[in-house]
């Protein structure tokens, strides 16, 4: 089969990302679509410094590429209105497939588009708009369709969401932060979309649409930011026990559907809560499934090119085998590696160790003699007193935390200490795993 | 277009929580497929007690649904292999899509089952395998397919999250609490294939085929469970600063993949050693998007219900409209509804207010005269001594929680308070947004 051609619209952060994540993953991407994926044209004025696209087409005038009869997808990355309107109308009055990370213009302008694009029997995807990685939008749409759902709620604008972590954990004021936010490029050099919730209520409205089965509303969408929030609220809230985040709120009541974004008071047990710095999340609730919370970055060029690139997968298993479903295990058939499985004493893996030792001189010793001897580190001791029955039998628990190492080795060790004279039972053994 | 038809084999909880919500949400059900679902067809003995399928056809015999020329989407909700996995093979057999929830089916027989599924061009879909509601395996599948997956590691049994959180926020006993969990329905009269992760590894098996592109290998999975954690050892790592979860990790290594169950500790900051009780959530993390996390209800009628019909959903589409993808806006064009969005006056929220008095005697009384006369509960209060600029101008800031009120009547009592003369500045008010 003939490979699947992408246009690039701009060549920004996320459109340069787009074009490295199709490049590495190459390989795996065509295992899943059953035909190979090929950026083969990009719109953009200029290369910048660093970037290198091989001999692929490039065009100063972003229009060459969705008038190029070639290109069967088109990947509006440029962000703005006044050219990606056009362009992408273009795209589908072409007959062409549009995948676009844009949140402003679908939630100012989707409704027109998507007419278009479904008079065009063409699909425009847009994942990246809301969440960056996250993908909260094929979540709502399918994942949870099953339901009817009740209320969303989410952390859906990183700046803000950086802000006001910084503000509660370092006691700062909003505008100091806001000033490192810029320094560090989260915030643009004007902060309006970003802080006063203008951002957030693009993606909100984009999600309400896709939730609760109505237009695109924008222009209907309550928005108020944290600029005026102070130090002292968030130090009130959390006397209270709640944390104070930018929530996008839309709830189905008797009442209609409320559209609001919005400083929050939440309860500080919730993961809500406890999602800090730069990261999205977004809880939905739907009447079968209860409350569900999906997670990542929301912002950054990999994180969105994920996005990217999952809706081009969509569109190009569309367009190449139309009549069937994604493949049962992910990959075509016939495409599966045989990659094998790690043995257990392969695996490499930092231990919580807890040694029951007879209260004896030069245990300890012994013990870290043995981990000494098979260069295993020791990150944390803890020796206590005996508790309960072990005071009576004169047992000391030891509790080490060792750093990385291989699990045979490990093995060889606890064997060891375990033939130990002072040594009372089997050693427990307790692997750590480091999530990030 | 006719109606898509739907043959449930099995009304147990899942069976029975199946048809509940393809009954109440058929509406916007149908409003997201472009046709009618329609459940027509029941395989089961006999109807529960409080069971009511109201005129739809039942056989004793699940096989009569399977034989059934009008049924055009198998439910297999029996759970177990020795009749669900002849029943899924003759309904491919007979040219039939297939929703199913049974996990040790596919983790052992899914590679044949998915062969025989393949070679007849029908859809085998299992979203409610792993993790209930949770749309996990269409999040790795297609949300994260842009990504070389690098890891995943999930608490995916619900039973062990219980007895391990109830352990350490109880200090009980392991046998103490497996007892309870028994007695409330979360763990079977033999629990071992929750407590020794041989469920969990179900799961594992069923994710990591499907992010790393490899066969299903159940028998390859190393298995570990948490029988023999002790009080001590949750105890200990508290003290470190980690929880133990029991955590299914899979991980690309050079070495290979790797696939293990066991009892683990993990950072206590990071979100997944925060879920807490039956609830379940895997983190993902892909070379693109880094580190993501999917939380919700992992088991139970209901939760997993709406997996099951989810993937009756899209099983839907495929059959009802292959050429177009889903509807850009989650519902088919003119479906969309024209339910009006709430004005903010006409919301209810319950309130943080922070009031600015001056230190006058009596500012108190009338503030909490004008929320009484407004019908404005108060849930909690806090007044502070002054500090810094705010001691020498004698200005106290008072909180205040409020219950549950109209927007409209908060904003009067706010404008009222505003006007007293021992008020200072402008209230402070957040809105406070209730998770659960």
């Amino acid at each position: 089969m003939k490979p699947i051609n992408i246009g690039i619209c701009g060549l920004g952060t996320v459109g340069y990302g787009s074009f490295l994540v199709l490049k590495n993953n190459w390989q795996e991407i065509s295992r899943r679509v059953g035909t190979e994926v090929v950026v083969s044209h990009i719109g953009t004025r200029r290369l910048r410094p660093g970037q290198d696209v091989g001999n692929v087409k490039i065009s100063s005038d972003v229009f060459a590429v969705v008038n190029d009869p070639a290109v069967d997808i088109v990947l509006e990355l440029m962000g703005g209105i006044d050219v990606a309107k056009p362009l992408v109308l273009q795209a589908i009055a072409n007959g062409k497939h549009v995948v676009t990370a844009n949140k402003s213009m679908i939630a100012v302008h989707g409704n027109e588009i998507f007419a278009a694009a479904s008079a065009k029997n063409v699909m425009v995807a847009y994942e990246a708009s809301v969440a960056g990685g996250i993908p909260i939008i094929k979540a709502i749409r399918e994942g949870l369709a099953g339901n009817s759902i009740q209320w969303l709620a989410g952390i859906i604008n990183g700046t803000g969401n950086f802000i006001l972590t910084e503000m509660r954990e370092k006691s700062r004021a909003f505008a100091d932060v806001l000033k490192e936010a810029q320094a560090l490029g989260y915030a643009e050099a004007d902060p309006t979309f970003d802080v006063e919730g203008i951002d957030a209520a693009h993606k909100l409205t984009i999600l309400a649409a896709i939730a609760f089965g109505i237009p695109l509303q924008f222009e209907k969408t309550y928005t108020e930011g944290i600029s005026h929030i102070t130090q002292e609220d968030i130090h009130y809230a959390d006397e209270l026990g709640y944390r104070i985040k930018h929530l996008g709120i839309s709830r189905k009541t008797s009442n209609g559907i409320e559209l609001r974004v919005h400083p929050t008071l939440i309860d500080e047990n919730s993961l809500l809560a406890n999602v800090n710095g730069v990261m999205n999340a977004v809880m939905v609730n739907g009447d079968a499934v209860g409350s569900t919370l999906y997670y990542g970055a929301g912002a950054g060029a990999a994180p969105t090119a994920s996005a990217v690139v999952a809706d081009i997968i969509d569109v190009a298993r569309m367009i190449s085998s139309p009549q069937s479903s994604v493949p049962a295990l992910a990959f075509q058939d016939g495409s599966l590696s045989d990659i094998r499985i790690t043995e257990m004493p392969e695996i490499k893996s930092a231990y919580y160790l807890r040694i029951t030792a007879l209260d004896k001189v030069g245990v300890l010793a012994h013990i870290t003699q043995i981990l000494g001897d098979c260069a295993i580190n020791i990150e944390a001791i803890i020796q206590k007193e005996p508790r309960g029955a072990d005071a009576a039998s004169q047992r000391v628990p030891v509790i080490i935390l060792t750093r990385e190492i291989l699990e045979a080795t490990m093995n060889t060790a606890i064997a060891q200490i375990e033939k130990l004279d002072g040594v009372a039972e089997k050693v427990m053994r307790i692997r750590i795993f480091k999530l990030e």
